[in-house]
């Protein structure tokens, strides 16, 4: 495939938000003599994020940053599990649990497989550059460069953030490849002219998720990072 | 110094411009036949830069691309040296010389010590964020993220632009440090809350180039970004 760059989303296909989150709420919690199901609260606060990002790009919500839509929707995650006994304070800092995600095992060494190869690689999430950048240097992951949905003050799937990474790596849409989990991500890439690639994560949700369907129609899936970069690169 | 990040200058700073596009003059200009002093017409090129940025930042021209300007003020230089025979095809290749400078020695391992550090590391350029990626992955330059001017459409000495690295990085202004070898970015970095460490340059110009005055101001300088690195994590 001929591709001058890769764009990767971040929660989800290069992290592992599940576990990473659900250990800091039941760190909080505990610290708080406070009893859930953790996993499950992750899940709901998880679930809550998607409508929101969409109330934003439609304009019902003004845009703001992720972490301020992290606070919102995990005091709903919180009051739909009982817990409002969560102090102010801890909520402001399990939002920061969203900045120390752990990252898959094949990430790090597939992107720097990438790294070494003509394939400039990327962030596109709908996280902020700050949030991206600390989370990428802790987690060990070799991006070329960092790019989210704040710099043109959106989220995904607004169209207008996947053409600002073409446009700010100075790539054609038609030799940028976003690389996601998640079909509608990829779906709104192809709608903006950019190449797809799959990677399926059956873990995101938990061992015990339904399986979500693969996407009908991308350009490319591969089982991991190293194998996507196996194929980019046409080595082994 | 107790600061949560630092933000590089690049043209200068991090990389020794006037080898690597004297070099890339030569070539271009020996396979058209044509005979110059290739450092001399660098520094001509060069010294059309700074006026071009201020005529951008204060509105005189609109903001356009660097890579814009590189041609306007290259197609300025060509002239001023008698080198009008050369083609506009070569002319557009050799604005890309300057995504393709060489680091100076110390930069790489300057930065690989704090990318393992607590200190988030950025560039703050007037190059775009294609330019700043592709040259920072060909020189082996590992910064955490990659900031430009581009991302608030304006140039340096515009304080938006300081502001915007505190911003987009989540720290504040008075933790987050600026770092050049050009006395006036670090005066309008300070002049914007930040802040500021020299490292001086003395080959920036050529070995035979007047030593340029330290600036008066800085909040540290300097040998080298080994010796940064060194001061700023406390360790040898």
């Amino acid at each position: 495939m001929d591709i001058d760059a890769a764009v990767f989303d971040v929660f989800g296909t290069m992290t592992d938000w599940r576990s990473s989150v659900a250990s800091a709420l039941a760190d909080s919690g505990g610290q708080a003599g406070l009893h859930a199901d953790w996993p499950a609260v992750t899940d709901t606060w998880r679930r809550r994020y998607r409508p929101a990002l969409i109330k934003v790009v439609s304009g019902e919500l003004p845009w703001m940053p992720l972490d301020d839509l992290h606070r919102l929707t995990l005091d709903e995650a919180l009051a739909a599990h009982g817990l409002e006994a969560f102090g102010e304070a801890d909520r402001d800092a399990l939002v920061g649990a969203w900045h120390r995600l752990h990252a898959w095992p094949d990430a790090a060494a597939g992107l720097e497989r990438l790294h070494g190869s003509h394939v400039i690689t990327a962030t596109l999430s709908n996280g902020g550059v700050g949030l991206l950048t600390r989370l990428t240097k802790r987690a060990g992951l070799r991006f070329d460069c960092i790019l989210s949905a704040e710099l043109v003050a959106s989220y995904k799937p607004d169209p207008r953030v996947y053409r600002s990474a073409a446009e700010l790596l100075g790539v054609e849409p038609r030799r940028l490849l976003m690389v996601a989990c998640h079909p509608d991500d990829l779906e709104a890439a192809a709608g903006a002219g950019l190449r797809t690639a799959y990677i399926p994560r059956p873990l995101e949700w938990g061992p015990e998720a339904d399986p979500v369907p693969a996407p009908a129609d991308v350009d490319l899936t591969a089982t991991d990072v190293i194998d996507l970069a196996r194929i980019l690169t046409g080595t082994d």
